[in-house]
């Protein structure tokens, strides 16, 4: 029989585990519903929030960060982030997980549509409020964005929260 | 250290989280495998089931659910149900879950694509057999159901547990 | 309130379930990735891996199977594997999971597409280092390996630990 110290500590990192794979699917939740508060809610006030070549979005603090998803997310009639996969440690009030993530959008501006397959690395903090983002980036396998009419033709275009 | 009842109560809800998630999974297996009456047994006994707007499939209570199923699995050649990013909320013997869902199947008549994206809003209740939906309805993101000889070829044919 | 005993058992059925969950996604996480080494570690020493007609693979031995892994994943500019729905049953020292599975790649030899949906079938292990995969077997719901410039070319060169 367990002791009741190891029965509270296996506990637990089950429900620290748990917590951080939760955070992950209310992530992609909270994009494809477009709820900017609820995708806010999940950052560290001090988090990063990277998105690799050719994308290029690097967005700093939660306030930007969600600055930034409020201004791609009319981009795309519709929007679909699918997270694969989640690999997670824990090691006391810090963690790591990493994704397999495919996304599926179309873009507003022309129908066209927005494939993708890419992998998510973080960092995460225990807080007061529970586990939260510290560095999301998210670094492509595969992108399809489609046939563009123009070269000149940006996929993100620059604004606030993006540098 | 954590009392027992502290320790107890955290068990249970992660148990119940985790109850809740499976039955997400065993339904997605279900469709997938063809198993209906597998599908069945995860309805509570006067559960409502909704697809929506293209499909407009409602059917009342678990006898009338698995014949919907039973009717609309021979439709297509080959079916993949993929659930994703459950968000889930227990509160006492009720709860809900949310997920993000893609499907893609191939119809046996014509042999065209059926792809969409969708999300799945469930109402479950706590059964003495353990938790079942109470009510599931899937709303659409996405929907491509490939094109038709005719205007006139409904996705889905009317029938018995079919409103 | 439950006894100790009870919630040991509990939380141990929680544990096994998990790590069984997690094997699934470290496995694909370590294909997507070409991590052969933490591929190898996934799998019991007299494991047997099979992939079903028309790819016929099957490997004998985690050295062989890993040997397996190292050879077909070269032929990809990409790979991701996208594990959905995992179905845990577990039987002391013994467990099941099922899995719908999709996958996305492309052939460095010639660019065309390979994706298909598929079904893990699997036996577990519990061994002093943990839950490892006995026995994999991947049956296909659905392939579409591309147009091919002849038919002569095969989807799997024979090999090392291909039999």
């Amino acid at each position: 029989m367990m002791t009741n110290d190891h029965t509270a500590a296996t506990l637990q990192l089950i429900r620290d585990e748990q917590d951080i794979r939760d955070l992950g699917y209310r992530f992609a939740d909270a994009c494809n519903r477009g709820d900017v508060e609820e995708f806010r809610s999940l950052w560290a006030r001090d988090a990063v929030w990277v998105i690799d070549d050719p994308m290029n979005v690097r967005a700093e603090g939660a306030a930007a960060i969600a600055g930034t998803l409020a201004q791609l997310r009319p981009m795309w009639d519709f929007f679909v982030q699918m997270p694969h996969a989640p690999v997670v440690r824990v090691d006391g009030d810090r963690a790591t997980s990493t994704w397999t993530v495919s996304e599926h959008a179309r873009h507003a501006a022309d129908g066209r549509d927005y494939v993708n397959h890419a992998r998510y690395d973080d960092e995460l903090a225990r807080t007061p409020e529970g586990w939260r983002y510290a560095h999301r980036r998210y670094g492509y396998y595969f992108l399809d964005d489609g046939p563009r009419a123009g070269a000149a033709a940006a996929p993100v275009r620059p604004g606030p929260g993006i540098h």
